[in-house]
């Protein structure tokens, strides 16, 4: 069967090698002038290294006036900088660069942030034309295509949410006119960038809050988007302010509630909970007849197999992997050479999540090594880990809360151990990886009385190189239940 | 193909007649005394009428105090009028009877509530005793099953969940201590009511709130009450107090979140949007080689079809329509003959989740004529509602607001006509069911500009007997922008 997943995909005319995309991540690694600087660099160039088909470029602000630590184009001096991140990006591997262009509103500390209904119509418009602005300045700066931020908490994801409180024909009356200035920012951004330029919209595909919309809506929004020439559709869920912690004395953040979850699905999570939401609204857009417009799924898709899968099954057209390609980003590499055991997996543990939220610079807090600001580069290095002379000596104990500790030795390697992986068989079935760690311990929280659990582990270093498997360490969990031991069978 | 949903299956020794389920719903019926009245025979027995498969009644508390207005089986007085009850659901058709069975924790209106790390070990130990005293009264009443509500905000669940603050064995230290209550409780009643008694449980697959449980714990969850022997696992999800609107001076109602949208889809949702957790716990349970345990799943599945699809799939074995057959009773025995068309299908508009709020009697206030507390019975009656001489005389017209707004005349029968079902097709593609309503006009909130809608609507009468179609009312919405109209395309 083809790999689709690495088959060439057209967005309007723009060809790109594979359908995997990383999308529109914050790093905070740009200052409060909003400027390209070399960290940035170094972060994107890494993807293109990868090999990864897309690279979205973080949320960079149209606004004219100062936003913040992050990315700005709200006027031509930040063109130039744009312009050689998208030349080194283009210099270091196969990847398209697209710009996600972002508007926001106030917050303040005391917890009152501005909603949609208290802008002006003179504001609304100049929104609208601060989109275009921006819009015609990636196309000069070289991006390959730009991305319409209509997601999670901000400005045009407000005006599209069943929550948008205006009366007025940009209101929450009916969506038609919840629809109206995502349109008329379409609208605006294709005239000012010319119809063969590919432009992308991420938006939610369901608010994942209390009387917001869902899929239900987020068809005719995707179809609204596809009618005025969206080239793709990217669908994200949730990131709403609506459900935000609230602490005293600090601005709510969107990401903090249930809805941030669902925009960044933790490990408690299943994989890909959000398909579902690609899947429906490529159901709708083959009953309408849509072709041209393509359709990106994104949140908690573990490795190339599995976004391949979703391919197959004709859920979506190109896959996002956010966490799992900061994690690791040569993983499309590692797929095209037909290596992909060997990617570094990411846990879904979201330190990354908890480093944006606490203002610090995004990196993998759970993989990387300590010291490492981006992904380790793969050296040229042939030789594997190997375990100590006497073994991994692996061993699982019960701890006394019920939960199983397993424990290893450190592996040997000329140019480091970079991580280890541990693979875990419940009650006889296939192995499945369980996590991936710096450490040479862990600790299974799920593993439950009257079962029978195997664990093993194997070790890899920076070039991705595998040692051997360790010896399995057994352990049935005794049931707690003494005088009951006979109910819970083990099979 | 065989028609799954209306095949017979087996839970432990019990015969069902088919795989549509009665999920337990409150009804709000009972009184301060806690005892079976008239209007509790009355809502019970319709369903047996409507030959339901397997009709869970209303969580009853196993408490011996009093605890407000709902069934209680606390001690052996409330035996009879439960005797009663499961002879008269018997008496009127071929539905078996379950009591579900639940525990609550106090709650104040100061918006104080009592949580699980407050009680102390007796009272734990009295909890898993009043689920036994209550089990073995149920059986003793006749009923064919018991249920264990693990499920929402309710005590049982608050064990389960990964919100358990208790730092005992039976707290949230692990997936282990969090299940040892719940264990327990299954230990107990499984004592009590013998090994051919079947027990199902219903707990949430997933918490959906912020740091909640989600897929991942359910299936060991699931596995857990398998081992100990539950015949069925009927999964929720949500219903929780942690994201429950605050009100002052009230006492805070667990559905009134976003969680609680998700244990009521409302229409906003998309059909069926909880499916993917039995389904994930049916592929788990196939894998570790667990047969025994039967998996029902409900959530807003529309009609007999779509739950055979479900089933079809396998993943489910029995389907739970709460919604759906409050508003149609007779769904099954229509189904049986082969009269699928003829349901008077829910809208989902959640009325009866209001009244149940509001602390009203819950009733469909959407599809039931005004004067009825429960489901019109079917009269002896062929003859069809007809339209006026002059027709339907239907019409589609644009609001201000780009909402379409769809009139017709009422329809004639000499039985009195029940309701109206509008279906609509959106630029030529087929047409679909959009609501059913007892008015003569409805307003179509997702009609979008720039495309061509056809709408149609049949009247239907108490015996189930449709008119024929009306004629076609089209419009094309004009594209709100005048300067930009040939953008938006009509296929």
């Amino acid at each position: 069967m083809t790999n689709l997943i690495l088959a060439p995909i057209r967005i309007n005319q723009l060809a790109l090698a594979n359908r995997m995309i990383v999308p529109a991540m914050v790093t905070r690694l740009s200052g409060e002038d909003g400027l390209v600087n070399q960290a940035i660099i170094d972060r994107y160039t890494r993807f293109s290294r990868g090999e990864v088909g897309l690279i979205v470029v973080e949320a960079t602000a149209v606004h004219q006036s100062k936003s913040g630590p992050l990315l700005r184009l709200g006027s031509d001096e930040f063109i130039a900088g744009h312009r050689d991140l998208v030349q080194r990006i283009h210099d270091n591997g196969p990847s398209k660069a697209a710009l996600q262009i972002i508007h926001f509103l106030k917050i303040a500390r005391s917890g009152w942030r501005q909603t949609v209904d208290m802008l002006s119509k003179d504001e609304v418009k100049a929104i609208i034309q601060a989109y275009g602005d921006a819009a015609a300045r990636a196309r000069e700066a070289g991006y390959d295509a730009v991305e319409l931020h209509m997601a999670h908490a901000y400005t045009l994801s407000s005006f599209l949410s069943a929550h948008n409180k205006r009366r007025d024909e940009y209101g929450g009356r009916s969506l038609e006119t919840r629809l109206r200035v995502p349109s008329e920012v379409m609208l605006q951004v294709r005239a000012r960038v010319g119809k063969d330029y590919p432009i992308g919209v991420r938006f939610d595909a369901e608010e994942c809050i209390k009387d917001g919309y869902g899929l239900n809506d987020a068809k005719y929004i995707a179809l609204r988007l596809a009618q005025l020439g969206a080239d793709y559709v990217s669908l994200s869920a949730g990131g709403k302010f609506e459900d935000a912690k609230l602490e005293p004395g600090e601005a709510p953040y969107p990401y903090t509630g249930y809805s941030g979850d669902r925009t960044m699905p933790p490990a408690s999570f299943q994989d890909a909970p959000n398909v579902y939401l690609a899947a429906g609204i490529k159901a709708f857009f083959a009953a309408q007849g849509q072709t041209h417009t393509k359709i990106v799924t994104t949140g908690k898709i573990r490795t190339p197999s599995d976004g391949d899968a979703i391919l197959q099954a004709g859920q979506a057209d190109m896959i996002g992997f956010a966490r799992a390609l900061l994690a690791d980003p040569d993983m499309p590499k590692k797929a095209r050479l037909n290596r992909e055991h060997t990617i570094v997996r990411c846990v879904y543990g979201n330190v990354c999540k908890q480093l944006d939220e606490n203002f610090k610079q995004v990196r993998c807090g759970s993989l990387w090594p300590r010291e490492f600001l981006h992904a380790p580069e793969a050296p040229n290095d042939d030789i594997a880990p190997v375990w100590p002379a006497d073994g991994a000596s692996i061993s699982a104990k019960l701890n006394e809360d019920g939960r199983v500790r397993v424990t290893w030795k450190a592996a040997i390697d000329p140019q480091g151990v970079y991580g280890y992986e541990i693979f875990c068989a419940v009650n006889g079935g296939e192995f499945q990886h369980l996590s991936s760690l710096l450490t040479t311990n862990y600790v299974d929280e799920t593993a439950l009385a009257g079962n029978a659990y195997q664990y093993r582990v194997r070790a890899y270093d920076f070039a991705g190189n595998r040692s051997l498997d360790s010896a399995i360490a057994e352990i049935v969990v005794p049931a707690p239940f003494a005088a009951d031991a006979d109910v819970l069978k083990v099979r």
